[in-house]
């Protein structure tokens, strides 16, 4: 295995989690040298004062010419501008540079990659930490962000198994654990646990708000209603691309919910009292074995 | 003003909610015996030992006799609770007991109020502090609960202005700000911003957890759904309470949330981008207003 205290690493999106990414391998030891890549310069110049990039680069300089010397590159940008990413960095990658992403949906990245990684293709582990905070940007990012959380890999049948255990090995060296899923089975259970709930609360912001009297109801809101809502304070822009990208699934499920909803309404139109307390209860008890569980995972 | 340095409170439901209103008055030094009234024993012995509560009845043992003597009587149960305790004590309130609830919806326990409490309804201020959490029970109440927060009065045409005022002072000495409100029109923006929420998270709980596979679809969710989904840890008969008897206003909300469901479904379907994020920026910009409106409340 190469020694990678001397590594140099790549990222494209100094964000919250390109951000976090790169100072925990730099923490870790994994990481020497880091290059940002980025629209922002005002966040761009946040991640070098922060020690986050050691060189950075707006996304129309010669940033690809860093790509050569690269023993990993790091895609950690709305999934709706990958494809233009992988397009630009398939010529100047090294031989042996590794291609990984943060993306929140893997088959469009994926179908992303097979156009334009070429023989790279195999260098390339799609990933996706479980992790984050309605908070953006690299004044957001820490080095502990990954520590007990969950990372999913979902290699391609075609990636060399050398790229997926290095890659493994690096998001370990962060303190996550990393879990392996099929690509599609990946954005099933996401656009439920993850991408549903987003919309979800992006909507109850919006219907309470477009009212004209919306300013009132907002000023009754409390505590739950603040929790409730705080996906709603995510990045627009990534969560829209993932609505995009993930649509078959998340239309499914966002047709399960709104019969979840009939349901629900039903029950309080006919008064069944002992229904709806029984379908809560299985809720509060469910939540309630999820976080035993989660904790139990924590513990390790 | 009575000299209320020597007041005598009865709460009946110490739970979170009666439980730190206890605390917060008596260490306001508005109260200086509390009576606590309830159904589960453990959930008793916790508030006298906690000192929530001096003195402590079970619901079938004779309480109401404590009420001659108190200067207020807090009814803190689930709403569906309230019309049989209004039976109850009105034969044995004392000439000048107050009488206030702490109940999520107002209308259906004004109606219960004006059935049961004869001549004593001028001495009920119908009230509903905007505090709380996930948490219940006297163990989780706490006297600063409500500082900082809104108590909303809907008080009658008929309540003597003397009570109001009486139990408004109580809810400023606990810290909170008073706000008055029609209860219609209470129970339609609570229905918005409260009643919609629970049912929100209980309802995305049940949907994951319904499924075979829940479990595995559960073990993928992070911060983000739990945080989602605190409001579905809950008081189960609590929120059943509450949908039953906001059952009008909370189906109006429903049915306006699931349009915003079906818009944003349409959109996703169309793939349309640009109005997607419009919709998610419009709903992130509301919610940082709110927010930022919610401070300048609190700083005063």
């Amino acid at each position: 295995m190469p020694d990678f205290g001397h590594g140099r690493l790549v990222v494209v999106g100094v964000g919250l989690i390109g951000g976090s990414l790169a100072l925990a391998l730099k923490h870790a030891g994994a990481m020497q040298s880091v290059v940002g890549v980025g629209r922002d310069r005002a966040n761009l110049d946040a991640a070098r004062s922060l020690g986050i990039a050691d060189r950075i680069y707006g996304l129309n300089e010669p940033w690809t010419k860093e790509l050569a010397a690269a023993d990993l590159v790091v895609l950690a940008t709305p999934v709706g501008s990958m494809a233009g990413l992988f397009a630009s960095i398939a010529p100047a990658l090294g031989p042996k540079t590794l291609i990984t992403d943060v993306g929140s949906t893997k088959q469009d990245v994926i179908a992303a990659a097979r156009m334009h990684l070429g023989a790279a293709l195999a260098r390339f582990v799609p990933g996706h930490p479980i992790a984050g905070s309605e908070r953006s940007g690299a004044s957001a990012a820490s080095a502990a962000l990954f520590r007990d959380r969950s990372v999913v890999l979902t290699p391609l049948a075609e990636t060399d198994s050398d790229a997926v255990n290095q890659v493994a090995a690096w998001w370990a060296r962060c303190g996550a654990t990393v879990h392996f899923l099929d690509a599609a089975r990946h954005d099933s259970i996401l656009a439920a646990v993850s991408h549903l709930p987003h919309v979800l609360a992006y909507a109850l912001v919006a219907d309470v708000a477009r009212r004209a009297d919306g300013a009132e109801y907002l000023s009754y809101a409390g505590t739950g209603f603040r929790d409730f809502t705080r996906l709603a304070a995510s990045e627009p822009a990534m969560w829209r691309d993932v609505c995009i990208a993930n649509a078959a699934a998340l239309r499914r499920e966002l047709t399960l919910y709104r019969g979840e909803l009939e349901r629900i309404d039903a029950l309080i139109a006919q008064g069944d009292s002992a229904a709806l307390l029984a379908l809560f209860e299985r809720a509060r008890a469910a939540r309630e074995d999820w976080l035993v569980r989660q904790a139990e995972v924590d513990r390790g």
